[in-house]
């Protein structure tokens, strides 16, 4: 049985500051469960079901990994979601990364994507086009928040997030250009990427930060077409469109 | 004041139900408020403020519209929102449209589009891409849905949506070539798009129907970088990525 403290660390997760002095989180969903278990079968600590998934997900189960079934009504005390999810497992955070990053011919830094949906929804096409890892600058909503691992559809098992400033990135790859996503710049139906380099977005709202124009080698738009009225485009469905492109470049 | 009756009626319209049986459909929050004014004028029929956005918004708006401030108790009661916005309006619902979509060079056709979040992103790339119009078909979230109202940003006031079966739609224009965007089919980056057609793209889950495919002249495909274990793309970046290849097409 799930004992009082475990439900209270699987309710307390759901901040982050408690996901950061537990070095813990939780996936919600059968998908996003399923996907976790499968990528990373060692983080697992337990798996928490309600009855009716019980017999559809305990054989997909490895036996090493414990599982318990609880009330529905403590699948809704655990979950942040408006309608609880059937299973939620605890995931062991894995230790930041550092060298996934060198392998990465483009490097995605985002800068003040605070919005968790549009977060997790540009990890999962990130995985798409083939990113091992991206980068996540100040004022961006943390990787492990339970509804950036459900937009994500369980990409952010592979696809990993380092934290640091854009400042930190360029020292550690002086030699990469950088590519900053603007509503002023080049179009990008007219560039030639290069093989590698740093690609830069911000938010909707506020765009990048002053510091991250600076840094630019270019600044890219996605045109719009002259007759729109339009104010900006979805931060996630930019981001698609620039990894796209990104990603014909090899084909 | 506003009365009981009115306050009745602005809650019912969070029922798809009731927006058809009294034609009208409401708007939250200040983006997406202003934008109604700005390009619907004639159909706002009310405004609803919270007494903090009273002093900013108010002379913003056209003396010729009722505007009513209310409690933020009303405005819960009101908004289908988490956090209820300052400002309500009530529109009027515009009759279907025809005629705008023999103006389309490309005819976007959604089958199956049931998040009112992608919905409402799809609307809001179509206007930055140009589109005046497209088509929702079966089993599509419904354009006035307070939720596809405010993830379009806007959007929906000025890209129209037509309601019919992909059929339909083919009789209306059977001289345009239909590409249907699915798991399995010609690499986008590769293909050469026509100067008008159709384009049908599925939900995530489901994919196309049956029906889609069937009717389809090509199918297409956004390729997954082959390293990739990634099951699918979110289906508004999907959207994005496609409509900016068409965008591109013109120059």
């Amino acid at each position: 049985m799930l004992t009082r403290n475990q439900i209270k660390l699987l309710r307390a997760l759901g901040s982050r500051k408690h996901r950061q002095k537990y070095h813990k989180f939780i996936a919600e969903g059968e998908k996003v469960v399923l996907e976790a278990i499968r990528e990373w079968p060692d983080r697992i600590e337990l798996v928490v079901l309600s009855p009716e998934v019980s017999d559809d997900l305990l054989p997909r189960i490895p036996s090493t990994i414990p599982c318990f079934q609880v009330p529905a009504k403590t699948m809704e005390m655990i979950s942040g979601m408006e309608t609880p999810p059937g299973v939620i497992c605890l995931i062991d955070t894995p230790p930041e990364i550092a060298e996934e990053l060198a392998d990465q011919d483009w490097l995605l830094f985002l800068d003040g994507i605070r919005d968790p949906g549009n977060l997790g929804t540009i990890i999962r096409t990130a995985d798409w086009f083939g990113l091992g890892a991206i980068v996540l600058g100040p004022g961006c909503a943390d990787w492990t928040n339970p509804k950036v691992v459900q937009a994500s559809m369980g990409s952010v098992f592979r696809v990993r997030c380092a934290e640091m400033s854009l400042g930190e990135l360029i020292e550690a790859f002086p030699e990469r250009v950088v590519l900053v996503s603007d509503m002023d710049g080049t179009d990008i139906s007219t560039i030639h990427f290069p093989e590698q380099g740093v690609l830069v977005m911000g938010s909707e709202s506020q765009g990048v930060s002053a510091e991250s124009l600076e840094k630019a080698n270019q600044r890219i738009t996605i045109n719009k077409n002259p007759r729109s009225r339009a104010e900006s485009l979805n931060v996630a469905t930019a981001a698609g469109i620039l990894l796209s492109r990104l990603g014909a470049r090899k084909t």
